[in-house]
């Protein structure tokens, strides 16, 4: 017990003017851990000091790495990049203004009320999880995540705002203006206004780099505004650029606020006294707890509803920043902590029973919440309220695992305010860098990401091309075999697993009029095109 | 690509009745492996068969386990408990028709249009997730789930139904009867309907066991009605129950398609010819992709919107189940596989890099809907709808994956149906019974989780004592340490770091009325119970 709580103290940092306190003391360092590893900290330190300065960080992509700046811009390495900075935020601040004031409004003149923001990965977790966190009852706009593909998932959205149409507001973000799914959410929304008699250009934004396919786009539709996302800012690290800014902003968020809590924090982060650094001591939390290897699972347990989609984005900011096949050396090291996570207690009932009793590969982040709620609570049992239920549930989960063996880490917030979030961002964000520094990975570029979609082109140009053998077919119906046969008259190799699944595909959407018959077997089915009168 | 092609027929299993398709041809079986494995595979039946009839299933809690029953009650093994699943199943469709016809209504004769749900685990994930699955705007009833004791979280909801309150009802689940988190979601419920007037016993119903401590409450205040649930039904396989067919009844889901394709998919994974057996099929490609052992993680991407949920209730029905530490002849086992996901393409933009460049350390579980939406769809680029690449994109990264050696699973539904949600509940809660039978763990019970909560239990004393200290203490103020003593004096032993932390908490909500003085250190800060004038 005593023992416990000295290294309790020793190792645990707040801040009492942020409101944050992180404990690693239940990670288990080694009593000489700190002094063994000086060196490569300061080593680390200089590093990221060097990245904060504008040198080229993301080598493959000979890229600077700038989200550092976003918060604070007199740090960027040119004036040139800090103007831009603070000319955006001042232009997302008066456009949201007069959102809220009704002179920038829907082509019929209703205010914008609602705001769809088009956009995948970096470009919808941050300001998701953000609006989720900070969002209440009665702000001044409400946000519809278009992130994905998926027809029907828009539908959904389509339905909500039905009556709404020009009441709503479309931003697009594409840092590279060509992602393909927010290309389709683009079209898709599109439709969306010109079927209810509106142009879509008057009620659209984009985020994109400056030049961009999206940006031609915009410029030639004469859109209503449009706003930068820069070079230097990775997408997983974009939600206090205009990505996340804009949208936030729009929604009622003090984003002012959360720059501040992101500078703040990052100037916590700054210092080269690992104890009294708690991005360091996370870091260095999580390269003992990996053994500085890939494979151990971070389970995240913020205990708030509230944060309950943190997991979700350091999902994507942790594993697509570490998981690489290669140092930045060349060595194959197959790095990557896996994240996953809910909220407690919710998760109690969930899959605390396989982190209690199944296999010792994880570790948990605890993320407590010291504020219950606005106002006060009653009494329920025990001389108790629901939030102390909340803590008690925290705090006897985290025993019951150190009982055993299982380590974790506790990380305390005072409230959940714009300034607590922005320094949550910016903690895990250098804590992302220094982990990859501690490791010697590159962690701002995404190689493999290029594969799946590259996949994906080959199986829509695959799709196209069975489309017309179909269409050209004039017998009662063609296999999979013949079709692919067909295909590969011009000396391709079809895939006929593909060719198959691809064709079921077809045939279960009606617009498509492709039919088949049973003939022998599933594989011996006849596909054609229905004719007029099927 | 011919072998992969040959590979894929051979293990393709299909129902083009239910619609459904299961392709383990990825997952690494070696050629013989079906042969091998055929013993145990007739015994694994054998024992599934026994289960369903009504052998002790569960040993360590002596019961039955019975969920197969609430599709097709003549299989119960008892006449009287296939009675009760049909008379609850009457109950809950005249119930919902009385709800929907607003003969049963608020207290002041209000339709009820809103329901809150309030229950943890077992009595949220599943009715969440289906009620997402199929929900549409326009339903007679929205859902609001009350999951955990995090008062901030149900002060949401409450502003949410603020002016609706008459127009709400609450559905209060807990299949013991004394669960902490939804008792105290009950008393928060109680407190908004009293505190608007309105009397909480006229807007209220249970789910729970009958004569439970929940039930002996709503009995005492005359509760406006009661549905049972068994104690042969898990709370992890209750979606199929009372828990989840009144909430999603009432929010005006087909439950009788739900259960009719539960009742074919259990029929289907009866089969004892393994090729012809979806369940049994997947059960053993989680046993060839983990090797029989845990640790191997499960990455279940849905390539659907509505479907972002299901990896979490995966997650619970998954983990909790095969989590053990013992198999059932007793030895330390320490078996479990860690489930992740949400929904492609979106994960693609989030941890697709770990998956191809990271630790070979998982698998993934592809689900595909061939159905894109209701109407067609325009196109877009190429030729193709956004469905066209959602399917594109799903193909493309799994041959990605398989490309690095990365083993998957692909599961494929015609459409979302309730029927297809009745199979995909049923076909993972029988391929979980049958993995548990070839691991040889009690899939049917939790014995950890009560670890955690009793650890929730001391915390909720330490903190009333460190209460009764601190109103007792007429001098300026105590430090952690010195409260510890006085709690001491019985010769009890405190844990001063949990004692820190429960400070914390208590000085952060303000009607606890205690505030700290800084004086030195962080850890000697003097507590006190402010005065009036404070």
């Amino acid at each position: 017990m005593t023992s416990q709580w000295q290294k309790f103290r020793e190792y645990f940092y707040f801040d009492n003017e942020l409101g944050i306190q992180v404990d690693v003391s239940r990670s288990g360092f080694p009593d000489t851990y700190l002094d063994d590893m000086e060196i490569r900290l300061q080593d680390m330190y200089c590093q990221i000091q060097a990245l904060e300065q504008g040198a080229v960080a993301n080598p493959d992509e000979q890229r600077m790495v700038g989200h550092y700046w976003l918060s604070d811009p007199e740090l960027a390495p040119q004036p040139e990049i800090g103007a831009a900075i603070k000319d955006t935020l001042r232009r997302i601040l008066y456009f949201a203004q007069d959102v809220h004031a009704g002179t920038i409004c829907g082509q019929k003149g209703r205010p914008f009320r609602n705001v769809i923001i088009v956009g995948i990965g970096g470009s919808s977790l941050g300001p998701r999880f953000v609006s989720e966190a900070l969002g209440n009852k009665g702000d001044p706009c409400s946000l519809y995540f278009i992130d994905n593909t998926d027809p029907d998932g828009m539908d959904r959205i389509f339905a909500e705002l039905d009556a709404k149409a020009d009441a709503t507001l479309t931003i697009v973000i594409s840092k590279s203006g060509g992602t393909v799914e927010t290309r389709n959410g683009m079209e898709e929304v599109r439709h969306f206004y010109v079927s209810r008699g509106l142009d879509f250009s008057r009620h659209a934004v984009s985020i994109t780099q400056p030049g961009s396919r999206l940006d031609q786009i915009r410029i030639k539709e004469d859109w209503l505004d449009a706003f930068p996302v820069w070079e230097w800012v990775g997408g997983r690290t974009s939600v206090l650029s205009a990505v996340g800014l804009l949208p936030l902003a729009l929604q009622g968020i003090d984003i002012c606020g959360l720059l501040d809590g992101a500078k703040k924090c990052n100037s916590l982060t700054r210092n080269t006294d690992t104890k009294s650094n708690p991005a360091a001591l996370t870091a260095l939390a999580w390269y003992v707890l990996t053994g500085g290897k890939g494979g151990q699972q971070m389970v995240i347990l913020p205990y708030k509803d509230r944060l309950e989609l943190f997991p979700k984005y350091l999902q994507q900011l942790i594993m697509e920043s570490l998981g690489k096949e290669k140092d930045l050396d060349g060595n194959i090291v197959h790095q990557g902590i896996t994240v996953l996570g809910n909220k407690g207690t919710s998760d109690q009932h969930s899959y605390i029973q396989q982190l209690l009793d199944g296999p010792s590969n994880f570790f948990v982040t605890f993320i407590e919440v010291l504020k219950d709620r606005d106002g006060d609570s009653i009494l329920i049992a025990e001389e108790s309220t629901s939030g102390d239920y909340l803590q008690a549930f925290l705090l006897g989960t985290r025993n019951a695992l150190s009982n055993k063996g299982r380590k974790s880490i506790t990380l305390t917030v005072r409230d959940l305010s714009p300034v607590t979030i922005g320094v949550l961002i910016a903690l895990y964000e250098r804590t992302v860098s220094m982990y990859a520094q501690l490791v010697h990975v590159n962690a701002y570029h995404q190689p493999a990401v290029e594969m799946a979609k590259k996949g994906a082109q080959e199986m829509i140009q695959l799709k196209n091309l069975a489309l017309r053998v179909l269409r050209a077919c004039k017998t009662g119906g063609l296999t999979v075999e013949e079709i692919a046969l067909e295909i590969e008259a011009d000396g391709s190799v079809v895939d006929r697993e593909m060719l198959y699944k691809i064709l079921k595909h077809l045939e279960a959407n009606r617009g498509n009029r492709i039919i088949s018959q049973k003939s022998g077997s599933e594989f011996e089915a006849l596909y054609q095109v229905a004719s007029d009168q099927q």
